[in-house]
Formats: structure tokens, C-alpha cells, sequence
């Protein structure tokens, strides 16, 4: 599977040009359209301005800036500051850091004129590493899926799974985290439909999620995030999964902004609400409480502006209010743990406690060659 | 006060053009349009269209086609017919009927050919009556702000309101139902801060709730609907106050779709939530569950395409998903009755309960002149 169904993943480095070329996902469901990035600025730009977004791509996406940074300039200088900037471009995703630091490590000792090639090298397992991470989180969602159909009055109805956001292949180098399970379920014939919440402001369920399920044949509805509640009163949903841009040790999820209400929802009407996130987007570091997490503030201007396309596919946007309108733009909430069933990683399905991220952890530490490189 | 700041309800009838005259609302914020209705279809139309919205406004609105009906035939099938069609327009809102119902009472027993000045004098009566009601609520709920006001560690920071949709003076002849508490507040000095969720898909909150309140000069932040869970962990709210569309005998709260997971986020956050309505929408026949409420589900280009203006301030509209994408758009929620702090009405606060409203009931049955005429 490959994330626009004709080939592309959702980023690749194009050896001839030297440069990493993205699917300019600002521009999607309208508009397919590559952009090739050649130097830390572009990189940095692409990422902020969410031209790649998703906490796997970007952390991927990043080491490849980093590797760029270091064919201007290879010098020790120039890596740390090319890593400062990148950290600076969005500051909730966890996945930025983590792939930062397993680049730095590998860029120890080595001797520097060689270490373009050696960046470039090891933002390439990390993109292999991404998609081998997604097709293990999608076994283990797969297997849960299955678990429901097996339990439903009719299996042969389609099984009616909500999601939130793109936590697909577009969020991710290929696959994605909480449609990888999904995508397995399509190719071994397992009926799924897929409510898709639009995901204001930036809209990426309508723009994103919704585009490349089509791409892959599998059947789904649009519903704006207001619906959702309702969707689950009326029986309609019978499982949730999302993505995650960070996690706590504790099991407090953090995620696109609206998580945090659908997971209400699915506790008040008893809809299993599962959490699919490599174990790279775990902070360790937060033990307890989930304040510690910087959530984005972006610009008020994306609650006011809507960007689409007009009658004619053309790309426009229409303001909702006057621009003098003070709007506040949160990009993402916590949902406290208590209302996750469960994290499910590339190790299998975790409780979202600190005695299963704990377990987990232990099994990463008796696990030979957990992280890169 | 009234509605737009400068003399106009949302809806008056001219009795120089015998026209009824009411502000577009589907071109609200960035056109101020006052659109004359003159006959039944034209008031069918409005309503259904939304270019009146709001379970109050939605009852007048449907008296005075009535009346409109009449003067072109006064026969009582002429009276039936236009009934049947006003009833076809929106089925949730209970208004619509309480107020042809009560237009009905009031045409038995007169001389056919007066029926057309009669039921113009009871539609008046009736807009008299709704802006009655709303400032009675609107203490009602006053009386509420300011017991939290005095329970602040800070009672010189504004009190924060959230609401949804609109359920302000557009909604109603006047002053509002949910926006009524708010407005008092402001007329009497109380600082009041109101979060305006933008209510997706048709942006009511957007458009019409953060236009209103500018007007009025209530200082107000407009956000998305998935933020609304967030500001509430934040402690950003001290209170919800909403409209409801239809209300049950046990106290289960149908309003605009989202209401619900607001609801879900305000008991989690214990932050209380209330809901404004006159008691003419509460539906005495339904005394346990609510799935007996008929949820309108809309045409689901309303996702798919939204409406606003382009950078001149021209109405206009985008696409987010192309239109063959599959969409559903349930209009309302329920918000069971287990998540009302209270419902204040008219004749003060009641809790939630079929006890609650029971004891209304057994209220408004003393109470002489209750209904209309």
C-alpha cells in the first residue's frame, strides 16, 4: 500500500536531484501535487506550514532536513543548529525529537566530511523503520477489528469504525497508524466503513483521510466533529481509532484538538476507543499529569479562513467571520487515560495505565535493537 | 435591545406592504439583507432554507405564514393546507407546532373572512410573547451568573460563558434565549466573556452568535467546535448556557448537533451546564427517552461545501471534500438529562428530571394565561 494508491509514499528522497520530495498535503484533496525540498529552510517551512504534518512523517521528514542541512555544511555548528530549528517548527509532536536525537546518535564519531551521506542513510531506516512500525500497529488493530466481527449480531455487516483527523498513510512515511489496521482489514476482505470527522479548523478528515481511503476503495462517510456524539447514541459506531502526537507514561493521550470529546462520547456510550501511536511518540518523561505537554496555539486566522476549492477544483479559501473576529486556535487536546481502552503500538495492545506503559517499557528494554540506530 | 443595533427584530410585519420582513440569515456576517415575505410558499422557503432559524423565531416566523396564507384564501382548507405545509418545513423544533397549534385555537369560532386579521393580531401577540419570555429567562439566568460572579476568587476577571449555535436575539423576535442572561449582564455591568463555538456544518455560532454579540459589544472568541472540550480542561469556562430545540417531559434536551459532546465536556470538567428555553418547546408527550424526537438530517452538501465570503467580503462558498464524497448531516443531538445542571425557563430554573418538570408543569397549570391566546 502506498499512500496515493500509484506508487508514492508520502515522502521520498530523490537520489538523482538530491532533494526529498513531499505530497504537498496543504494543497490535497484537490490538488496532487510533489514539492521537492533541497535545504534546512524548505524543510523547516514545510513542516510548519503543514505541508507534511503528522507526528511520524514529521519526525521523518525532519531527519531528512537535518541530512540536508549537513550537505550545505557538515560541520558540528551547522548540525546543531539545523536541529534547533527543527524542534522549532511545531511543538507538540514528540516524534521530531525522538528521530532528532536517534540522528544525533548516529552522527557521534563519525568523521564529519562523510556525514551528509551518513544522515542520509539514517533518515532511510527511519523511514523503513516508520513503515515496518505501521504494519505491525496495523496487525495488532487488525486483530481487534476482527475480535468485533466476530462478535457482532450480523458479521456481514460492515464493521463501523470513527476516526479522527489523518492518522493514515499521509501522517506517516506509508500505511499510517490508526488506518493501518483499517487497510489490512480491506485487503483480507473484512467489511469496514469509516466515519471520517472533518477535523476543524485545518479540516485534514475531509482533506486528507477521506481522500486516501477513497484511493484505497475503502467505503466512508463525512461528518463534521459536531456528529460524532450522535453517531455513537444511534449505535453507528463500534469502534474508534486515532492517532497520537504524544502520549505519557502515565497512558494521557495528546491529539489533534476534538479527541478529547469523542472519547467522552465512546465512554457514555460504551464504544471501545483505541489509541494507535509508535512507542517513539511515548513520553517517558511525563510521569504524571499531562500539563508538561506544550499544546500548539496556531494562528486564530485557520478558525476564521476555511481553505477548499471552488466549484471548478480550484484552490480558494472563504472566511466564516470578519477578519476582526477574535477567534483562539488550540491544535490539540488531552485525552486523560481513563478514557482510552487501550494503546496500541507495534508491541501489541498496552493498557493506558502507568502499570501497562511500564510493562511496555520493560519489554523495549529487553527488546535487542528497540530504537535507531 | 434588538437584534441588529439599530432598531430591526429579526422579524416584523409591515402593515403598509402586509409583508413580513426578516434578516436573511444565510447571509449574516458579511450582508445584512432584509428579505420581505408574502405569502405561504415564500415563508415556507425562509424556514426551511434557514434564512430564519431558532426554534422561537422558527414558531413566529410560521404564525404569520399562516396569516400570510390566509389573506390570499380564508377558507378553513386553506387554513389546514398551510398548516400541513408550515408543519413539512423542519421537523425537529416543537415551536413550529406549539405556535400553529395555539394560531389554530385562536381561528375557531370566528367569521371566516375576518380569519386574516385575526391571525395577524395572534402571530403579533405571539412575538410580543417571545420577547416576554426571553427577558424572563434572561433573569432567570442572570440571577445565575451572578452567583458565580460572587463565588470567584477573582470576581473582577469576566465571567466566562461558553455557548453553541445561536440561541441569541436571531434565534427569537428578540434578546434570546441563552444569549438573554448574557446580554442583561452586560446592560447591568456584569463583565461577561462568551466563547462562541462555531457550530459546524452551517457555522451558525460563526456567522451569527460572535456577529450579535460584536453588535452588542460582548466580548466574545470564536473557536472551533473541537476546541470546546479543551478550554473546559483549561478552566477557561465557568459556565455553558445553550438553546434547545425540543425538550422532553423527563428532561432530555434536543438542540443544535454537538450540543451533547459540550455537555459531555462540561461533566467531565464540572463545569455546569445549563439550558435556556421557553416552555413552549418542551414536549409533554415524551416522558422517557428521547428517541421519539425526529433528528432533521440535511442535505450533506452542507459539509461538504461552506458557506461564507471571499476577501472582498462577497458571499461565497468552498469545497473541503470533492462532492462525490460520501457526507451525513444530522442536524440536532440529545443531550440526556443526566447532563443538565438545569433548564431555566421562563418561570425560573428547573432541574432536569421528570420530578423537575413535573413540577413545572403543575406551575404553569395555576398559573392564569399561560399559552396563548
Amino acid at each position: 500500500m502506498q499512500s496515493d494508491g500509484s506508487g508514492h509514499r508520502s515522502l521520498w528522497f530523490d537520489e538523482v536531484s538530491e532533494t526529498l520530495k513531499i505530497i504537498d498535503q496543504t494543497r490535497l484533496p484537490f490538488d496532487y501535487c510533489v514539492v521537492e525540498l533541497d535545504d534546512l529552510d524548505t524543510v523547516c517551512q514545510a513542516i510548519s506550514s503543514m505541508q507534511v504534518r503528522g507526528a511520524p512523517l514529521i519526525g521523518v521528514t525532519a531527519a531528512y532536513g537535518l541530512a540536508l542541512a549537513l550537505r550545505h555544511d557538515y560541520s558540528l555548528a551547522s548540525q546543531r543548529d539545523a536541529v534547533a530549528a527543527l524542534l522549532q517548527t511545531r511543538p507538540t509532536a514528540i516524534n521530531l525529537r525522538w528521530a532528532l536525537e536517534r540522528m544525533e546518535l548516529g552522527l557521534q564519531h563519525i568523521p564529519r566530511a562523510q556525514a551528509y551521506r551518513v544522515a542520509l542513510d539514517l533518515a532511510g531506516q527511519l523511514a523503513e523503520k516508520d513503515i515496518a512500525t505501521n504494519l505491525r500497529i496495523g496487525e495488532a488493530g487488525f486483530a481487534l477489528l476482527q475480535k468485533l466481527v466476530a462478535a457482532k449480531a450480523n458479521p456481514e455487516a460492515p464493521l463501523n469504525v470513527m476516526t479522527h483527523c489523518n492518522a493514515g498513510a499521509l501522517a506517516t512515511v506509508d500505511w499510517g497508524t490508526a488506518l493501518a489496521p483499517i487497510y489490512l482489514a480491506r485487503q483480507r476482505g473484512v467489511a469496514v466503513h469509516v466515519w471520517v470527522s472533518e477535523t476543524r479548523p485545518r479540516n485534514q478528515g475531509a482533506s486528507l483521510t477521506s481522500w486516501e481511503l477513497a484511493r484505497q476503495g475503502v467505503p466512508c462517510t463525512l461528518v463534521s466533529d459536531n456528529s460524532c456524539g450522535y453517531l455513537m447514541q444511534q449505535g453507528l459506531v463500534d469502534i474508534c481509532l486515532v492517532g497520537s502526537d504524544r502520549t505519557t507514561a502515565a497512558g494521557d493521550v495528546c491529539n489533534k484538538v476534538g479527541t478529547y470529546l469523542k472519547a467522552l462520547a465512546a465512554r457514555d456510550n460504551q464504544v471501545p476507543f483505541y489509541v494507535c501511536l509508535p512507542v517513539s511518540s511515548i513520553d517517558w518523561t511525563i510521569t504524571a499529569g499531562a500539563d508538561a505537554i506544550p499544546i500548539e496555539h496556531r494562528d486564530p486566522v485557520e478558525v476564521i479562513r476555511v481553505a477548499g476549492a471552488d466549484e471548478s477544483g480550484k484552490p480558494c479559501g472563504v472566511s466564516i467571520a470578519p477578519p476582526e473576529c477574535p477567534a483562539l486556535n488550540p491544535a490539540f487536546d488531552i485525552t486523560p487515560a481513563a478514557l482510552v481502552t487501550g494503546l496500541v503500538t507495534e508491541h501489541g495492545v498496552s493498557a493506558a495505565t502507568p502499570e501497562g506503559l511500564a510493562a511496555l517499557r520493560e519489554k523495549l528494554e529487553r527488546t535487542p535493537g528497540v530504537g535507531l540506530p
